[in-house]
């Protein structure tokens, strides 16, 4: 058919394929969803529409919608597996959907996820309000769009890893993200690695695998 | 001949026509420097390279030649003329050429200049110490390359104009400078306006031009 | 919640936290005007919908709602509180949105603005008819798109700062106004700094706390 | 070998093959020249360097040889035989290398080139005392770099065809000439074609055809 | 109030201010057409919605309004008043409204303009078919998307000046136009210069500006 | 008329004109497409709307419509006429409208075309299961989004030639396709040549062509 | 050490690994140069300086260096050993270095090559002269800078594979190879791909590839 | 002076500052070298020339200068204080200097460095040979150029971070690495952060960052 599903992905990566709502029909998301929750003991989809959402609700209602992540979320066990957290700062009200989709992807690789939303360099005070959360963190994720210049002034500030997650919001020079992407790779600051514009996915996902690294030893039952 | 000068500049706007080294030949910027010397009271000469500077000193011994900046300055009156300062703030030590420019632009258009270097967003504690500093200036030149995320830390702690000057000191996504100027074209502070990559002499020029407005009583014996 | 005011910004910068509408809901916008409305003396909202743009005009009739700029503007003490004004001048009519976004900042910032329209510099007569309006103003707005040629005509008869603003307005070379950036950052003029394509808020705060700074002593009741 | 002439492009398209110095090798050049010089009436060369310049003139020193221009131009009939003149306009100084590789392409396709120098827009008045003589010529070429603004300026003024050449002068944001040529492409005047960054010969020869249409009736003894 | 119409510039460049559609109001451009009428004898609109069209056409039943070219014309005396015809040239069939465009700015300048469909150069033979007529017109305007080659291949095969004009049609790495404006740029033929992107009046305007001055004795009464 | 259809396309390349169906209405479609199968055996159409499959399906009933392919097929003799197959291998689900574009062409040029679905690099055994398959095909089609790293992968395992061709499947830093176009330009595998983004149906084109190549001895009633 | 070759590479590709000297060392090159002619019965190495080129031919006479395609070639039977040729066809004569880099690429893969020089489409009827040995070709490389328009062109004069190579030939506006890039990608003719900017090698490869595979029985003693 | 060491640097983020060569002069790197080395017990610079490396060398002659990695490091304890091993992957030998700045940085957070050479994605056999020492890391650095497709490749077969490097390895439409940069942020595999092209350093940074996080009780006496 359409899909040639990679049904051993989580064997070898530690994490079961997951679903791309985007370009995909309904029918397909929902059969697809559907089918992993028989395979695998957790099934994350992303960038998912309204629709899609109810009409898996309305199938599996375990199921976890997110509408402003536009994720949605099924786990056997859905208890966090991992100690730590993982920290996802945002630095304005719009980056939040891309801030949410990190926080569902981090749930779903079983660990904690702290958010701290509207803490742009604009106004340092409300970032140095909240540096203990951050510091405090086992990985940060920064969100931030027009200069993307939050994840400098954190990363100055920690010891920790922070993976940055450029948006789109903007506009003009903005060039859909471009400003935000070249600050974050050009950051004068240590530490930082980045991911593609938008994909609070990827940040979720990666700030997961070093988590779960510093967490050895979950019990089996546990497992994802 | 190959220039066609244009003598009322000062006239009409305030200053007279500054001489752009770059493309020039050295014996063309000798010849009209002298010219203008003997028409103006001030004249200004930027991305002059170390021959010209020689070369004009050698003719004018008077005339200021600035190596970092690439400048040469002279001026009947060199006493500032304007109170209040302008503050020249650097992100890093190889911005140090572009903020001199700044100063030198800044000293010839009469007004007093404070640099104040190497105080990039990876440190916040350096930019803190000098807040004070750069507060009280009535204009605040901000000098960064990388991710030029400097002039919105700044802006959003002052009250007074920011003038950000992206440089091209980077590498790869930098693309010389462009990552820089997207990011200060779209900062999230307010105040801020931008100028050309590398561009000192526009900033100190437009930060001159701004407090110079500030000193409307300028004594006529000590005009430019 | 979703939003992190800055409240402490008006103390910091001379002037309180603006609501950005692009990305918000009506809802979002009509709650955090009115909040702001209790806290400070002067609220601005820029990029509104009509819809918001009538919602907040029902709860607080006394907002001033400008539809051409897409700005809502409540001021406690609607009289300019500095001396001297800020032309703002604009290429053509499509740049007119841009322009108004402008003069309602300036406003919103205790300033008088001048709009003088359509002056584009193909048919230059109509820049000189109006140029003893421009030469006279203490911080001079250019906005034009296309080429963005105007900024540096005006910035070579006048001797005051110039703010230039690229508009998107154009088409294929244009690239959605980085023709009219590239060509404002590049003036062969001097005086002239530059802000994000179609930002006239920008331009219009930069021009605000220019003029500001040259009135330095407003009494306390007219404060912002 | 190396080169496949075009022997009929003079009866095709009313002048011949020019040749093209760079990427060919000093000896290349002078052969190709002196084979020319053999079959046409007219043999011009662009981008040429000083070696070639001097071993060309070496063997054939009726050629002239502008070492500005970079060019190489022999005519067995020097004389220009087209009535009226092209006006070259050049924005700045160094401008000046593209702008009289037009004026030798001109007077290679026998027209007469005025050349006027250092008339851009950031001091109007400069280019407004020249008015009358470019208002008067048949084509007028404008050369500038930076923002590129001249030609619209001067299309606004005059009722005859502006070919625009974009000039890689400038830096940062300039792009090598990239601001120019969008600022050129998009300009608000009518009557304005664009040709290539640096490309004075492409003006030249345009120029050149445009001022030949306008003169049908050139005695056969004098042709190119 | 929102335009400041140029009036004058009939006198100083020949031929009257075109209305440009795109950003405007219908009841602006209804009111702008019906007032230019008044003062001149050629009024020309371009970029007109089909609501324009008929609102114009329902006041003003004489004007000619073209769907295809989305322009609108009215002429007193609607006859050609000069010699000789301009080709338009068009490659493929969706670059048929810019072409269209074209033909109506150079009847509005009094030229007579013969369109050429459909001759891109998969299939040289139909461009040969027809290159005497294109060989015997006084310009030729070439409008060709994709990798816009046509203008090349004419103009390595006449003797007259080519005017080429890149349209968007396309998709993927033609971005926007982008390749045909650059593939035109770089025209290895010489005699071709460029206008921007789906410009068609642009094209029009110079071709007709050049074929009205091989006509330098029109009567009076036949003027524009 | 609007169209000058390429009658002697067939003799001269062996395949007759193919109709592309963006930009034009239905009814020409439709037009073209009835007269174009009274004279040639085989028309294909691309890029057509659902609206357009219907109404050609209302005229032509035996005519092959693809709803995600959006082509349009009609062949008098719908067998394959040369040996051998093409393997269209595609990366993902969302890249299936542009590989059933480049199969339907390839059936139209007379070979078999065998599709490999969902095989990108993010699983290598998907791949590698295939692997046989893809082998023995003559010419090896790969279609791929994103990072477009699938023909570096295939063409480092097969001893045919591959034809890539990037899809405009990702978002953010993925700008419509042109990351996928990128990395397909600068494989480090041989023997990849590319097609512009989404355009399978050039890719099936390339590759039916070089089958056909290796057939030299079709039967004269087989052919096109 | 630094190299880790792919010594399977000719059993899984049909053609060993090929040396790219970019980057690497004279005695890298030398080294690998000798230890691949022991293992392998056909060595081909590109972008050799001519350093490269003196030391590998002292150590090993029978190398083919030429020094225009930077390239050293050693055949163990120097002889081709598929039927057919492969015409190189090639716009300007500063297109060459790339023209000749893949014929020798040809020629390493058994085929013979037929070098076509400058026939750009200025000058058609070049083209057209040499238009039987191009069609008669089995597969056709076509090597063309600046607007890169010759392979739409002859890909709508032949029923043959086209592979298309830009080259960085140009100056402005070229962006060192995008505009023949783009142009290439775009064409409006059939049976074309496109290889990287200044890829001779790669069109090499691939036109030698497809023309093996026409060529299926060749004899096991004259096998690379 | 020219400098404003972040002294607390290391206290706030757990390594001191790091030297990074460009722009600097040889005196500046050794004095800086010389006072850090006096203040921290790890002293590492980037990017230094080789006058650099032989001047820092004279001084300080137990520090290790390593000429491809153009890198210093001194460390006071040099043996690593983490467990576990962090790979370095590399494509191509070309790519072999960013790997190797790479290494030096990893080794100088006090982590072991495994390098994997010349594994690039044409020859798949290569990486699989290395597979196990790959997935054994805890994290895992890729450096590539040209399509940088490893990190994809790599990231589909291991639990592990991948942080990925694009090089500026390559030409034509590689543009300076931004054909691997892209690629790298549009992988479609998970588990992938990038940082800038060509900064090796930032990679090894962030891994040795995790590496660390994965260690929490190294022993006071051995502290970086
Ligand atoms: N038109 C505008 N363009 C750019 N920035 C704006 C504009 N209007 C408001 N802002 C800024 O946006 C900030 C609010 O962003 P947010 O937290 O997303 O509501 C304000 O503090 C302003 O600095
Ligand atoms: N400065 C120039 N810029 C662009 N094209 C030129 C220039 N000079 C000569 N040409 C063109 O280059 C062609 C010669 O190219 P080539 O065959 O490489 O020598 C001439 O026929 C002209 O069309
Ligand atoms: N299709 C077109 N493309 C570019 N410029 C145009 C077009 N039609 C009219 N114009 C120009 O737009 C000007 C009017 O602009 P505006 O003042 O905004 O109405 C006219 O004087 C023309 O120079
Ligand atoms: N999907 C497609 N992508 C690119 N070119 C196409 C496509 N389908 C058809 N064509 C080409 O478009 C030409 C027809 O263009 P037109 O004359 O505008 O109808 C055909 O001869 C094909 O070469
Ligand atoms: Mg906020
Ligand atoms: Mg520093
Ligand atoms: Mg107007
Ligand atoms: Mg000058
Ligand atoms: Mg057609
Ligand atoms: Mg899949
Ligand atoms: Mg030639
Ligand atoms: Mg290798």
């Amino acid at each position: 058919g359409f899909a040639n599903l990679d049904i051993h992905r989580a064997k070898r990566t530690g994490f079961p394929e997951v679903i791309y709502g985007e370009g995909k029909t309904t029918e397909q998301v929902v059969k697809i969803f559907e089918s992993l929750s028989k395979k695998n003991s957790t099934v994350l989809a992303t960038r998912v529409t309204e629709e899609m959402g109810y009409q898996v609700l309305k199938r599996l209602p375990k199921v976890h919608y997110n509408k402003t992540a536009r994720t949605l979320l099924w786990k056997k066990n859905p208890e966090p597996i991992h100690t730590g957290y993982i920290a996802v700062v945002c630095a304005g009200t719009s980056d939040l959907p891309v801030a949410e989709e990190a926080v569902t992807t981090v749930q779903a690789m079983g660990s904690i996820a702290e958010l701290i939303c509207d803490v742009g360099v604009a106004g340092l005070h409300r970032l140095i309000d909240k540096i203990n959360l951050i510091k405090n963190a086992n990985v940060i994720i920064v969100v931030a769009g027009m200069e993307g210049a939050l994840p400098s002034v954190i990363a100055g500030l920690v010891d920790k890893p922070v993976i940055a997650v450029p948006t789109s919001v903007g506009y003009g020079a903005n060039f859909k993200g471009l400003s935000a992407l070249l600050g974050m790779l050009n950051s004068c600051a240590n530490g930082i690695s980045v991911v593609n514009i938008d994909n609070g996915f990827g940040a979720g996902y990666q700030a997961g695998l070093i988590n779960k690294l510093m967490n050895p030893t979950v019990k089996e039952k546990n497992k994802l």
